[in-house]
């Protein structure tokens, strides 16, 4: 039966259902029929009454227990634990490991010999109020991962977030860095981009710390009194240059097997090329407080209670770092259900179970809903039920220091997954909020038929409707408009930072990002403080929120595992490149205009006029006139694939899940590898690794994305030639996208 | 002959004119001929000779060598000085003086009685490298004119800056501060507004802080070392309630001599209806600290080293004030220089002298300016030139507790003002940086003029050409393009905080606010420290901006009183209608949009669902729906007086100073009192005394204006009915201005 036919008469016969029935009359889920629907619909709800909270909760309780990095005794033991859990709960499990970089520090002092001397204390101190925090053997102290070693002493200067724009406003002052260490805040990029971006310009350190503005007494009370960053806190985390490739540093493309060819770690392009450390801000506070030279600019200021200056000087500091560059085993945990029809394709869903250091929210968090996810799946098999296609559920190991445990997984198993990977769905840290709804946007209407049948644990509305009460009390009009209407709501494109990036921008598997937040007090990032104690008091109390998880996982792993016609749909996708075109000419008018207003500035001697008294200023010099790109071939490929979007809608309607079965097939072969239609195997320009055409980490940024990152990167660097090429190229691959889109249509809804 | 065809005639020839003539070919100023252009130019020339820097430097610290606040034993022997600096350059000078009511402090006393005791210092402490900051004797301490006196025990609630959307978000909160001591921070609008508004919403208590976000350390170094409010430092000033109406709060409307009618003290409506006293942030920090209740929303949060919660309480602070309701003399020191040709016309120029403490800045950089401005205009008459019009000085007294000099001034002659002021122009603090543009619209071609001929003494560029580098290099798009199109510089409109609001907002009287600023370090206004080793280290070092005013001053005196034709023009005036105009239409919409999904959100229960965990969120009511308003009369009068301002300025193209004597003389008594046409009365709806139609302070910020205020306002307070009449009101206002400015261009150029 026609399914759009079957609805209306469903529709007719609705207006006295109980409400207990109302599933059955709802619009039928992509992907499935009515019939099948409702079949799915049944299965959600078990799936759902097999969630446990108090599982949740013992699992992060259990996985955040001790310190458990990447090569850690707890970490092989959580890695164990939970195989035995997946097998005791009927998957086909097996522990692979790779072999991976994974230096540790043995030397780290920060000291200040100019003008007062000081010693950086360097350490987090065990508090009673935190039962984890005093597990000194175990734990990593604060260093960031892949800084190489060094000792260097010179004056410091202030970088504020130390990404590109940042040192364009130190060299209007006549501010250089090289030879300096440079101090910049956490926060706004990829850490990584601090210590490339400060080498690149010659600086020789680099210290990071936690401006108490961003997660610390500025944001709320502090821990234990509240969940914010205390003043000795302070942030791990790698600095590896995944924008270039993520991974074991060693192996780039390959998986880090134990035999697998390694570069000499001389080679190795993504550690930094000067040394590096994370400090806390009553470290930092003396060392700012010895600045002199010009005041920071106003949005440069933190909450430290002292006025920010620049430097360089008269600060001088010495940083010393030495690493033990051991490889340790990265254990990834892979739990297999086959599927019953379709085993040969493959629904993947991960998180990780490694942490800086206890991990309570990150990554145990995410990981324990994983695990309640699994078992609730696994309880469905009980009465016979078995997936249609094959479920994969992995822990990743090594995430932190690289996302080395799901790229050397990716790597080691590209070939398979680029022919049966339907989807990756991941998931990270969690906690109480509001769903976040990031990922492939040919998933998007999927995910807003997960957000409208899973509420919100806290307040009994779905997690969708939420979301749009959130809009609708925020100042964006346009999008409180979107809310009133009950449009769509919008997926953001991945950039990176999570375990995804393998999938989707290497492989060019679509992929989701699952996770409720935005309500915990987290100022505990990569602390020894991310603690079950700070979880259970600031971040999901009662575990609803992983049980919330759970279950958008659960529905994503059925929908996708289950769908006769696989969820896929496209008109989202087009308008959100359409939007994208757009921006890239907007972005590039942008840069026009100002480089006039800019070049006239210089001609007039605006710069001139404009310097401050008692500062020095830098006329900068003219920039090259920005001449008219060529938008033609993206604009006319972006409307080609709204077309082709329009007409897999159309079968969708007039066939969808209920055409025939040979038509279906073939639809969803094509389906399964569209997304790989974004990707080139010869990548981006200069960090081939990263192969997807539309979503892409910025190279200057790290987690945000650039979209259409070909051309965008090289408007933003004003690389003409390139960003004419770049149009081509992405136009090529939009339109070769439009072309699966179009056989999918094609192959569902033959033309008559 | 014809100015225009002179232009062309001197233009041919000036391809080889030295330099020292180019001002000669230079287009003829406006209400002048191309040959009075070139007199004028001269004329200014020599006038600019005149002013010496020295005299201001002298001046200043003349000025700022005592505390001189009115009714100060200083403030008699300065006004005495410059009556006799004034008789001494040959004005006809007088002090006229006012008896207002001035209280000062008998008793002051803040303590925190829970949860813990603390006493608040209330002082500013003598620094060795402030050389006037001992003068403790006459000092007045740190307090807010206007307080009534009261002994309030209560909780503190923190109500950011104190403005009506702070209380709805406290109220959104469920806080109420009703029997509560409010703590506000200073900046965001006029002080006085907010115990206005505290007290609106049943608060007993309001104690206003200097946060350093706003001007301590987070600005810049702290005096002594750089220039900002150091922790002890503290903001005097008046909590009147100004945009009731300014003056001596006993004698609204009639100028206060000795033998006026005066209220009694418990009817004057401008006093504070709760006890205020402002705090230093070393005093406010103990009772921010001691609040809990939830945390302040981010942008309350000030640069304290604390987490900023809102209370109410536990911190519970007694507030005790008790004031000596004495009346003092104010003297305001009136110098005129009669005109030889129109002695009925007045171009008026002022500034106050009283200052808080010594008030280097506030008021004597911009008195000294004035001086030395009223000396070279002096010199001038040596050869025998005299002024066409009449010229008056004036030195207000009292303007720091509430306009009380000028106020009183402008009311006792408020009928001579009406019918012979041509403009009055305003200055008060000056330092180093750019030229304020504030004014009447209808003098911003004069302003431009002007703008264009006097140099930032620190660039070399003129004041119009360095603000147009500034718009060039910032952010504004829209500005850029206007800057490097090299259009009119655009003037702000006027709000209150200085002289001029009693002659523009009372009377009608045309008027400009002229001053540099935006380069000194200020973070001692009305603090012990704005003295002269602040201003000569901080704000204006080699006084060199200090003399650029006095250029700009005296040309602004210079061309309203030498111009053929009063140097009106209205086509800046009709834009700038027409924004406003557009401004309230969108305004509307954009509150009926809001009301849509607000009342959406209510009836959705968004407000609960978005309600944050552990947070206590008050649903609001539904909001009237606001109704479609009718624009068109406001648009046809806006509309009319575009047009209007065509015919004048082709009026002027064709005939301009050049037209035969009547027509000029004609058109002038027109122009002089065109901006009355702006005035009815009546005044604004609640607030008699304001009577512009097109400028105002608003009621509920102050210093910020609010241009079509009747109609604005009650488009802001959703008075529906209100703002139908207001915007008829207006429109009725606009168009007898533009029935003036159509009579002003036919009597210049009768239709043939």
């Amino acid at each position: 039966m026609n399914p759009t036919r079957t609805w209306i008469v469903l529709l007719a016969l609705a207006t006295d259902v109980p409400a207990r029935l109302a599933s059955a009359v709802d619009p039928p889920l992509l992907g499935f029929t009515a019939e099948s629907s409702a079949v799915q619909r049944t299965l959600e709800e078990r799936f759902d009454a097999s969630v446990r909270r108090s599982d949740i909760r013992d699992w992060v309780e259990r996985l955040s227990k001790r310190p458990h990095h990447v090569g850690s005794p707890y970490g092989k033991e959580n890695a164990e634990w939970m195989a035995g859990l997946f097998r005791s709960w009927g998957y086909d499990t097996r522990i692979e490991t790779f072999d991976v970089l994974f230096p540790t520090p043995r030397v780290r002092q920060v000291e200040m010999l100019a003008p007062r001397p000081f010693r950086a204390v360097l350490a987090e101190p065990a508090l009673a109020e935190d039962a984890t925090s005093g597990q000194a053997s175990e734990q990593l102290p604060t260093y960031n991962a892949y800084s190489i070693d060094g000792d260097v002493t010179a004056e410091l200067v202030y970088v504020n977030y130390g990404v590109p724009a940042d040192y364009e406003e130190l060299e209007k002052r006549g501010i250089e860095v090289k030879g300096k260490i440079v101090i910049a805040r956490y926060g706004l990029s990829w850490r990584g981009i601090k210590p490339k971006v400060a080498a690149e310009k010659g600086a020789v350190g680099c210290l990071i710390y936690s401006d108490p503005r961003d997660d610390g007494y500025f944001a709320g009370d502090v821990y234990p009194k509240g969940g914010f960053r205390p003043e000795a806190g302070a942030q791990r985390g790698s600095v590896a240059d995944m924008p270039l490739y993520p991974g074991d540093p060693l192996t780039p493309g390959v998986g880090a097997s134990s035999g697998a060819e390694r570069l000499p770690r001389e080679k190795a392009q993504t550690l930094t090329k000067i040394p590096v450390l994370p400090i806390s801000y009553a470290d930092a506070r003396p060392l700012l407080q010895a600045l002199s030279g010009p005041v920071a600019p106003e949005s440069w200021r933190g909450a430290l209670p002292i006025t920010y200056h620049l430097g360089p000087g008269p600060a001088r500091v010495r940083v010393q770092l030495a690493f033990d560059w051991k490889r340790v085993p990265a254990r990834d945990v892979i739990a297999v259900m086959r599927g019953a029809e379709e085993p040969e394709q493959w629904v993947i869903r991960g998180n990780h179970h490694d942490g800086w250091v206890n991990g309570a929210t990150d990554p145990s968090s995410g990981m324990a809903a994983l695990l309640a996810e699994a078992k609730a799946l696994a309880e469905l098999t009980r009465e016979g039920w078995k997936p249609r296609r094959t479920v994969v559920y992995a822990a990743w190991d090594g995430e932190e220091p690289g996302l080395l445990g799901s790229t050397e997984w990716v790597e080691e198993h590209a070939k398979e997954l680029e022919a049966r990977a339907v989807a990756y769905v991941n998931s990270d840290s969690n906690s109480r909020g509001y769903l976040g709804l990031d990922g492939s946007h040919s998933l998007q209407r999927l995910m807003n038929e997960i957000a409208r049948d899973v509420s919100d644990p806290a307040k009994g509305v779905s997690a969708a409707e939420r979301l749009r009460d959130r809009a609708l009390l925020g100042e964006d009009e346009a999008e409180r408009r979107r809310a009133l209407a009950r449009e769509e709501l919008r997926l953001d494109a991945l950039g990176s930072g999570s375990d995804y990036t393998p999938f989707l921008q290497h492989l060019g598997i679509a992929a989701l990002n699952i996770g409720f937040g935005g309500e915990g007090r987290y100022g505990q990032y990569h602390s020894i403080y991310d603690s079950f104690d700070h979880y259970v008091r600031f971040m999901d109390p009662d575990f609803a929120y992983g049980a919330a998880l759970a279950k958008v996982g659960g529905r994503s792993v059925l929908r996708l595992s289950q769908a006769e016609l696989l969820p896929f749909e496209f008109t989202a996708l087009g308008t959100a490149v359409a939007t994208y075109v757009d921006e890239l000419e907007t972005l590039a008018n942008k840069i026009r205009s100002a480089t006039e207003t800019h070049n006239a500035a210089v001609e007039r001697g605006a710069f001139e006029a404009v310097a401050p008294p008692d500062e020095l200023r830098v006329t900068p010099a003219r920039k090259e006139p920005v001449p008219h790109l060529n938008f033609a071939p993206l604009q006319n490929a972006s409307e080609r694939l709204q077309q082709a979007a329009s007409a897999y809608d159309k079968a969708l309607a007039s066939a969808g899940a209920g055409a025939p079965a040979a038509a279906r097939r073939e639809a969803n072969a094509i389906l399964l590898r569209a997304e790989r239609a974004f990707t080139r195997p010869a990548g981006l320009d200069g960090r081939p690794w990263f192969r997807h055409f539309v979503y892409a980490p910025g190279f200057y940024t790290g987690y945000g994305v650039k979209t259409l990152p070909l051309a965008r990167e090289a408007i933003e660097a004003r690389r003409w030639a390139d960003a004419e090429k770049g149009i081509a190229v992405t136009a090529e691959v939009l339109t070769a996208f439009a072309g699966e889109v179009e056989r999918a249509a094609a192959a569902l809804a033959p033309a008559r």
